[in-house]
């Protein structure tokens, strides 16, 4: 594997063989074992045009337990504000010949973009609306360790649907892996046409879409999308869309909750629910280091 | 020890032995050698939500020294702009498994808070006007090397008592391990009730708090806290409360001045004073960096 | 070598020297293989004052790749906003015992103030409108990669004569080093002193200076700097002094053409010019990792 861009790009061969691998690396890290040396005298750079607490820390820590030395490049103290653009920003840093780059990005599409003139690996941290493929990976894989398998599950995907590249990936993943997906949204932040590219069925209330279902991943509402989507306030999003216990009955009595953080309490997910004993939220971040960990050690520049 | 979260928590008994360790590096890091390898393999996260060069540097060498990974979080660039709560930004990053935590916060309590709901140790590294446990520590050890002993000695600290962690976990340390403590502060920089609660002897002048004193330690003023305080001006600061030459020679002649920094030069410290043969403000920083890496050697997560 | 804070105080052997060592990192850089462990245990501190992406990166890879342990401190997180002083600053780090100083800043002349007081190495990451030394090298060491000497060569350097540290710490270098320096910068931009004061021709206009030239190493044109300079706008400045492939045709047929970056394309150089075949400005991005390996391994702190 030259680059991880998206799921589009794995097979479902190459899913499988990334989750087994960092199934190996999620007991290690829980043991408090290294993870190898992989990336020993390897350069990592991670490069976010976008905030990030989590993904960024998630990265970081699987390139160290690796052994990779780590270079961090952010906006806010880059030559980004003197105008340079994307691609020769990219193409001078992959002239000090690092091994590989975690990339995230406002634009869709941009580290496909940057990806082919390049020497390096590029992985992809989140590109606008469009991918987050290791999202959907550690997802896949705290699924399979709950329920030991990803075919013939009920996910549902519920809340700003249209917004979201966790949504896109985890549509494609699971379809791949043979799950069956339900998408929920407010209508006005429901692509009409995406039940059909991504081979899902589409709700208009969330009810419907969580009845009997394995697992439901609640998507981040961003307040500012709110007002453009016709929903008057935070309030009204929960009462009408969020997460509640009495709505999480309506989903099989073994049902997982799920959640790509960072939350908003009250709004999209209940406080219970967050915190409750079907919550799998921390497991999710736990596998996001195994899983970008079994992608590094993966990649072959 | 699992977490550092405040002088209180500590005997005198592992005050001493923490001092005793990092008598012990501040000799290796003085002579160039390393001070071994207690965090090789492991992750410790410096979560700064308030901006320091010399507190967070000084941890990031300490444990890089030790050889940790580390990682640092800031809230510029990190997912907090986003609202997540403090709880839930350090329950994630507590799921990736790191050894350990170094927080700072403008919180009172804000590490206390968050140490019992995570698997990590905690080091409170600043937290409001509470505590800041390490920097105590890095002032004994000063004292101790020049003095010898912390038992007897007479310690003035002086300045915004009020606004001061520094001066209140050095007030407990001190006190704990038998030294007397003034505390000297203009009278609204002064709350009545800390002589009783740390068992010093209070002033409100400079002058008969440093009569006699075998340690001088000034604190920073802040600028923007002298108008709330009813001081006119800096140069009112410095005239009424600032040490000078003149001042120095009402302690005693072989007493040590002391600054947790930055200094405000010509505020509260005049420039000669900071740079005088009997400044030891340069040493308490060297001191810092053993004195951190005894207490992240001495954490059992 | 104890820092290094200018061209002005390398002999040319001194010189060679470096560029020798830095030839060799530069095969094992692009081969992939270790630069050795020159710095291992070592502590170097990346101070910048100013945004850059790629110095900084640059710097810290070459860091990393020695086995140095790298601690980056930018004013955006530093206690520098509270208003201590540089030397304060430095002064405090220095106590922590690192080996080296990167610095960076705004000042001309910034890191010679601070190099005298400190106990660790300094070097000079580009201070004010003063010097750029590492750049100089590494313009150095991609000319003798593709011209086999430095002597003899014609060498053009082209732009913002007035403001550029890149053009000072040149002019020095390769006159050390016998090329011959033709400086052409709008007369605005070209302060009149500078042709006797470094041996250089000067030129007010681009063509005369590119005639014949062996090297034609354009500069970034500051937008906000045009106002002041009385230049209309970025359009009328590339129209009389942007290189584009007519006016490249007037240096010599194997003229290599390089920028320090980053680029204003369609300003100063244009697209085609910039990624045509006689351009080498990655190649110089690849040499700084080189012959910033090269300088700090030749510290002798």
């Amino acid at each position: 594997m030259r680059h991880l861009l998206g799921i589009e790009d794995l097979s479902r061969a190459q899913i499988e063989a990334l989750l087994d691998r960092a199934s190996g690396y999620l007991a290690a890290l829980s043991g408090g074992a290294a993870l190898g040396a992989d990336l020993s005298g390897r350069v990592v750079v991670n490069l976010f045009y976008e905030a990030s607490t989590r993904t960024r820390t998630s990265f970081e820590i699987a390139e160290k337990r690796l052994g990779a030395e780590v270079v961090n490049v952010s906006p806010q103290t880059s030559s980004v504000v003197k105008g340079e653009t994307l691609l020769d920003t990219v193409r001078n840093l992959d002239a000090m010949r690092p091994f590989a780059f975690v990339i995230r990005h406002a634009a869709s599409g941009a580290t496909r973009f940057v990806a082919d003139p390049v020497r390096a690996s590029v992985v992809n941290a989140g590109d606008g609306q469009h991918q987050h493929p290791t999202q959907a990976l550690l997802d896949a894989l705290t699924m399979r360790a709950h329920k030991g398998r990803i075919e013939g599950l009920v996910v549902a995907i519920c809340g700003d649907i249209a917004h979201s590249r966790v949504a896109r990936s985890n549509a494609l993943l699971l379809r791949k892996l043979g799950a069956t997906v339900r998408l929920a949204a407010p209508r006005t932040l429901l692509p009409p046409s995406m039940g059909a590219a991504f081979d899902c069925e589409v709700f208009e209330r969330i009810e419907p879409a969580l009845d009997g279902a394995d697992v439901v991943m609640m998507l981040r509402i961003q307040k500012e999308r709110l007002v453009g989507a016709g929903v008057p306030s935070p309030g009204e999003y929960a009462r009408t869309f969020g997460l509640d216990e009495r709505r999480l009955a309506l989903a099989r009595p073994d049902a997982v909750v799920m959640h790509p953080g960072p939350m908003n309490r009250g709004v999209e997910i209940g406080y219970r629910v967050a915190d409750g004993p079907r919550s799998v939220i921390l497991e999710q971040v736990e596998a996001g280091v195994a899983v970008r960990a079994a992608v590094l050690a993966s990649l072959s520049a």
